[in-house]
């Protein structure tokens, strides 16, 4: 019976969730279609109801859940329902995986807080939406910082809903690599947002016949941003470059010209060309864009 | 003899090309290694002399150039200068193909300026840079608008230097999706400026690692592109939003927190943070982020 019982846990791994809004459902549902025994508890117990009807087993607390398995992952709403959740539960010997979205100051201090309670500590940033779990072809993909040794153990369990990244010691690195990669989408966003507010008034432009070359158009230029790496690696700005800051200044008039034929307002894009501006002024109009990175962080500057 | 003549003029098609900046140089270059017969004018004669080394025939004068072959393409520096260099010069039943950078309504006036003047008239935007001329893989290719006829006529030496795309009978469409492409590039370039300023002073976080994570993760989310299209489209913004304006105005904290712990000022993306804000204020945040295009163009709207 005893041997039996040992079988029986190793055949099906485990782990705790704890938090289950949108996110914390998807990553409990691809534990439990990949066969894990997963302990969930959520605040609002109405949540863990149609997991549990899923095969997920329900916990009476947060300190009940925890106690059950040695990996907890928590997926809350932010870092401080992480710190109230976990309040005066013992994690001595737990690995604690955090996922909730925070800033890298956070994690980190959140690391500290778990070694000082004798738990292992990973921090990490989902680069998905709730969907795309389960489903390796949509490209999800978390970024884990932290505890190297605690990824390795948990290694297999932490790729089962999304593909897992390492990505280095410091618990506050894949929060902060996580927030550059969604900062760089949003100003992507921003762009797109302003080129279909200066096309859609045209019934000319079908959106839908727009929409790719725009998309085509970003993803080809994407390409530039190896050469930017490289440039603020070198600290060298102004060798090659093909369209220097003077150049792409001397075009701004046509984009606000363009924005204000077309009844659109350019505060999106703005901020951008006055920072072009600046280095055209500083003497930089014959250097690429990487110099606007030291203007933005002025610290870390040449 | 007549017939050789007849034979050799058939065999090397012509053009006139006016303005030998770097672009109008790579256009040119262009053409000569396709075989073609350009003759080259310049403001500043200096610019033609390595072409006419390249087998360009230099033309004395603009008018001199124009008179010379009846499909004329101007480069120059905006579009008052092409109204400057074509003053006073006989256009009548040429083809005047403008790839000079300006706003719709410049193109839209020199289209009527043309015809007043007897031309056939069709407008470029370049989405391409120099280096990238006569080299089909590198995916440069030329926005076109204005005359179908003109365009018909010369879409084999128009397709030369680069690709070439007709969008429409409107002269100032292709200056439009060239501005609203270039537009969109750039917010993107700002969210990037922004995610390298954010991870820069990190030394464990080597860049030419983060880069291609990056610009991988910048392709993947272009994908949304098409749905955003469809939802202007259709009017619809709140079907199917898996991260709706609330949940991701909810994030701002964390995005203008992590900036302030980096030393990085948050200025390229707090503009599209705002309208974020707005939209929620507003009463749309379960909506998607299409209606930012609203409050970027108010008349537009639904």
């Amino acid at each position: 019976m005893t041997d039996n019982t040992s079988d029986d846990v190793s055949r099906a791994p485990s782990l705790t969730l704890l938090g289950l809004g949108d996110m914390g459902t998807a990553l409990a549902r691809g534990w439990l279609a990949a066969g894990y025994s997963v302990t969930v508890w959520n605040r609002t117990p109405g949540r863990a109801r149609a997991l549990v009807a899923a095969g997920a087993r329900p916990a009476e607390s947060a300190a009940a859940a925890v106690a059950t398995n040695s990996l907890v992952v928590t997926c809350l709403l932010d870092d401080a329902s992480v710190g109230a959740v976990l309040e005066g539960v013992d994690l001595t010997g737990r690995d604690l995986v955090d996922v909730t979205t925070g800033t890298p100051a956070e994690a980190r201090q959140r690391g500290a807080w778990a070694a000082g309670r004798g738990a292992r500590f990973l921090s990490g940033g989902i680069m998905a939406v709730p969907p795309m779990a389960g489903i390796p072809e949509a490209g999800g993909y978390v970024l884990y910082s932290g505890s190297a040794e605690l990824f390795e153990t948990h290694r297999a369990a932490l790729a089962v809903p999304f593909a897992a990244r390492f990505v280095g010691s410091d618990a506050g690195h894949a929060a902060l690599q996580d927030v550059a990669l969604l900062s760089a989408m949003y100003g992507m966003f921003a762009g797109v947002t302003h080129a279909f507010a200066l096309v859609r008034g045209e019934r000319e432009i079908p959106l839908k016949e727009f929409a790719p070359l725009l998309s085509g158009w970003l993803t080809a230029m994407s390409a530039s941003i190896e050469q930017t790496a490289e440039q603020l690696q070198s600290g060298d700005y102004g060798s090659g470059v093909v369209s220097t800051m003077a150049m792409q200044a001397a075009g701004i008039g046509t984009f606000v010209g363009t924005a204000h034929e077309q009844g659109v307002s350019p505060q999106l894009l703005t901020p951008y060309f006055d920072l072009m501006k600046r280095l055209v002024d500083d003497g930089r109009g014959a250097e690429s864009a990487a110099g606007m990175v030291d203007l933005l962080a002025p610290g870390d500057g040449r």
